[in-house]
């Protein structure tokens, strides 16, 4: 017996590498297929529309054949309203639910398509009807609430990946290039550098998500000055990082070690504790610069300049700071926030934080990622952003270089 | 002006490399010494003593001198008490508290010294008068309460590094021998089956901690083998190591892979969020593997052989599972626990939570740490144990062949 | 002004991601393009066709951009023959010569499309008429003779990359994989291992590119077994890799320890030195082994199973034994036999060499590349094979697993 | 049966570890030891004078444990000539020969301490007795010649390692401090940027070996300047990086990528073989330069400024250069001229071309080792000088940031 269904594709499909993906996925999945029609974009400003036909052995084939498609852009054409089934306890969702990707996403409900708001990835998604009409949500399985309608299954469910840009020019232009250790750096840093100027200019926002390494590596006054001129918007860290920032203004150190000076090594090592402890004195970060026990430093420009930022709490953190979110659905939440509301986003030698911020990110968010481990650069591109360009490089030169670039 | 305080070191000070550190001490952070007592150990079974004279220009000079000789097991010669504050608040200490080491530590109370109990590094030393006599314990910040009497300083505190190991024979004779990718593995492996032997047969307990990679690479059934046999005690893992165990349960795969076939590796992207929603459903692991619902893997064999186990929360967490701990405060005490029970813990391709372990152990407990990025390895070996060793390899060739040299 | 040029590309130009290379090329380089026919494979067996129309502002922008679809297999649809000019000295090229990539390549003599020989990347191809026809081969520069007729410019030239194989049953199926250091590891091996069998069972040739890692990680008995069991039909080393594989014969250790007991770590440095010696007393390797010098391991297995070996030179050899070939040019030349010759490499822990080799394969051979570095494993697929598999594992594990697999 | 021998040691043999090792390496290799006398210096600036009787239960473990020791700097005490047999053959040393350390080290003859000259690892030492006294001279086992009076044995053998320097400041001071990738990144340039002017100053020599990542990181202009401002003496490097420096000049590209606007990144994959070719016409690098062909970069101010420099032909090159030695042992003795001419080495993210250069150097000569992979640097390190230091850093910030702290 042989089953089939037919999915149609449109847009930029053959160099945006949708159609490919769509044949290699049948191949490998052991199915066939039937191009029934086809139009290609004359030109490389047209877009391409195709329709197959996909066959399997098996009913559970096809099914998984047609939801690989899905997740690649390729949608069943006859349009069904979604299926809603509601959730049967808090947390609890109903079997068979739909999980997202982190494509753009719209549902069909009352026979209207409506896109997915606040989509990320591996969330069900929520379909309320308001007197203003229906609206879809994506959220994550523990902010699912009993009763919640719950979208099931694929039907009624259409995702649109984002396409390769028509050109190569604009700030933007270089983002398409994957990670590597052999480009120029400099020219790349001026890269980054007009892509920041660029989102800002538009009124854009640039989320900064960073590493303790920062700061050991000497970089935390060109952040600072980067808080302070404006350039970031928001910043994402952990109990560590500015345990070790404000060490450096209280202690000249950084893990024990004068950042100018490299002097005395293996002195101080009490020091990013007493740091620490001398904050839980004062009951918070604020109140620290308040009395001015904190006069300097990336923390020191955020509160000061009113940059909003999260320290997510982890179980490898000394104290933690007052200001530190100790559970980590709330930290996330917490992350989540300032991932929707950016434009840009800056992953700074962090793999545990960058990874959560990619977590809440749809793929149309733009993301630069610097790690000196090209592994932990790797693995956030593989993220599946297009919008993502990752490079491999020394933060202890690479922030001053692009504070340098961007504020003269 | 010269200031100067006399300093005593015994023990195998020499082949310890005590000696040698505390000359290096006192050169580099611009002080001078006098030699003025050396009787030396006449074989490498007689110990060593050493009394130096350190001087330094200014009394803040020669402090930060004698610290540093004192986290190396240099201690002034002068017995008085140690110095007791009382908190001024929960969670926050007196100013210039005594921060721990991770090596056996001693507070001079009342005449007598005694030993810091659960020790480990960056705590404050908590003293109680108790009718049975004075104890004394470490404790991490944020668990100071209020008027608990703190040391302050470093008077009346004696900090014993542990000793090189006499012979290198033996099980335990190998870990001293730091990081290599480039030593014969099987031969490794077979040394660490025999260590791992060794602890359980003198009834010590070992800890393994997992990192979800094991799971990917297909270790999964090897390490469950060792749960059953009773090799490991108790686990340490996070969220992600547990779920994609029990996608592999639910599903034949990891991170959508079938782990045998090495088929279809585009489809079961969802299977992992499946698993979790299944979980939750259940409302817990061992409820889940009560109905049936899991009948395999490590998590499996961990609930139905008794074996406690700590899913510590983070915030790149899908979910969390209800087992998971999501407060870090909370999940790090659970650690701590566990910790402090373990002869001989096992890190498994997991940096995140071999730190929070690591944090927790005093130096005395051999550590075994098992990465593929030689960085890692490290990271890890470098916070300081004697007892530890590093091997750079793949873990899922690791815990078959450990599985194998062990059990058979 | 635009000037334009037809282009014409045809089989599995869709799912090989040929026609999406060609598509970007173009816009990248800021062309335009218009699609003049298009018959899309209907099926997943039948061939597509597409001619384009390439348009660009200058001839040398046009020129540029049909140079790169020209790599990447799109070939100008008019077909003249090939431009010949003589080679004005030895290893002396023609100015604007055809430079060639590891792809299958045709060039026209007179009318007819004949095959590049000996094809590898970075050659330049001469045309040899003889009265059995005309003959073209791909010749590195230094093979170059003056008046050898050379191929000018990109005009009479076919490139066909390989296409993606239609299925990945099979035992080479699992060879599209790319890279990962997250695939299950003994499920991987067991793979591998298959594909060798079938390689062997199918009458063709396995090539085995050693590093001296090899023999340090303990592998040397487990590869010496595949050589001893006919397994490994030929073998490319470095001087180093001959020297510690005699050493470990001679005294037991490799880099002075013992791969067994792991025992004096620090005793037999000279060692390496020591065999080196012994070796030149003898005249060579052979020679040792036939007067008992040398009684196991990899060099003695391949001597009396007259399995052939290249050891070639570096600047960071000791000695070198009298078997390896100094001069670089002699030892690419001595490599580039092994490599036409072979149907199937495994890349076992070096870098240097496996570069060596995969210079001179075209991209048809099979390749496995195992290393531990994951940039290692990275940087050898990029040179743009699909044919090739990547692993990060541990040689020392890995070889024992392969030669288990393979052999019982 | 017990068998032992004494050996002295003095110097500051307590805070360079030379005692410790000593101690160590008795009990790990089994042997005893009793200590026969010990003056420790009295102040850091006194030297200590150490006897140790040495037992162990066979002469052949006494003899190991001897080797060791002497290895380390501890001397037998009572004198004796060197023993001397003569080479049987051409590259062959007689049974049993002294093989060389890289530390300072003298033999006895005619009842004379003399230095061995131009000493380096892993080599033979050749006496000659000329009217001018006897001379001792490392030679590599290719440059022995029949009837070479070569050391036989340990006996008339004293090695000194070299001593920990007295203090850390000055510009040298910071080289003692082992691998970071987490050290302050800019402090560090500027250190290594003092070390250099210092050694200039002082009339001192700076070997660059640089490898070809140097140019696809875009740091080419920068290390020109360096050349051109007379702050590099002479350059080692190979094959690889004079071509892609030279493409540079003549396409504006470096591995097809244009280095500044990072342009076409798929166009010029014949670049480096069309300036490779172009050399070849013209005959060499000097003639292309005389010729007006090449007209900037790194390989053009060497010409220019005639800093000598040697380019090591490896079987990876494409060619190669007519100035590519391609023999390995002539490009070794290349190599080895300049290693002892330098007082300071700077490696430049080339494993293979450092591990050469290194094999060269003594133990005194300092190091500094750059390269994005920490385990380069860790290998490159490893190989024993005290003088070295490694930074983890991108070489394309690195290079322009030393350049502009230098020359500015």
């Amino acid at each position: 017996m042989t089953v089939s269904r037919a999915v149609e594709l449109d847009g930029h499909i053959i160099d945006s590498g949708t159609l490919q993906t769509c044949f290699t996925t049948i191949m490998e999945q052991g199915g066939t297929f039937e191009v029934e029609s086809f139009d290609i974009g004359k030109s490389e400003t047209e877009e391409s529309y195709a329709r197959l036909s996909v066959r399997a052995d098996t009913e559970d084939e096809l099914k998984a054949i047609i939801h690989e498609l899905h997740q690649n852009g390729a949608n069943p054409i006859d349009p069904k309203d979604a299926t809603l089934e509601p959730a049967p306890a808090d947390q609890v969702v109903p079997t068979g639910f739909y999980s997202t990707t982190n494509h753009p996403t719209d549902v069909r409900v009352d026979g209207e398509w409506i896109p997915v708001e606040r989509n990320e990835m591996d969330c069900a998604v929520v379909v309320e009807r308001t007197p203003a009409g229906a609206r879809a949500t994506a959220r994550v399985l523990n902010a699912i609430e009993a009763d919640d309608h719950v979208v099931v299954g694929e039907t009624g469910v259409r995702v649109k990946p984002p396409e390769r840009p028509r050109d190569s020019s604009g700030a933007f232009g270089f983002m398409q290039g994957g990670v590597s250790s052999e480009r120029p750096s400099q020219s790349t840093i001026a890269k980054i550098a007009d892509a920041i100027i660029e989102t800002k200019s538009s009124g854009g926002k640039v989320l900064a998500v960073c590493g303790p390494a920062l700061i050991h590596s000497g970089a935390r006054e060109a952040l600072a000055r980067l808080v302070r001129t404006g350039y970031i918007d928001m910043l994402s860290a952990g109990n560590g990082f500015a345990v070790h920032d404000i060490e450096r203004d209280r202690y000249g150190t950084s893990l024990g070690m004068n950042t100018e000076t490299l002097d005395h090594p293996r002195s101080g090592h009490k020091h990013h504790i007493y740091a620490l402890s001398e904050v839980i004195r004062a009951g918070s970060i604020p109140n620290a610069v308040a009395e001015g026990l904190i006069d300097s430093g990336v923390m020191y420009e955020c509160v000061t300049n009113d940059v909003p930022y999260v320290l997510a709490g982890s179980i490898r953190d000394d104290g933690p700071l007052p200001d530190t979110i100790t559970d980590t659905i709330e930290a996330q939440n917490a992350i989540r926030e300032q991932a929707h509301q950016a434009d840009m986003v800056l992953m700074l030698s962090t793999l545990l934080h960058s990874v959560a911020v990619g977590n809440c990110l749809p793929s149309t968010t733009r993301v630069v990622c610097v790690d000196i481990n090209p592994a932990t650069v790797t693995q956030l591109l593989d993220r599946g952003s297009d919008q993502a360009v990752g490079m491999v490089t020394d933060i202890g030169t690479f922030v001053p270089m692009l504070a340098e670039q961007i504020c003269e």
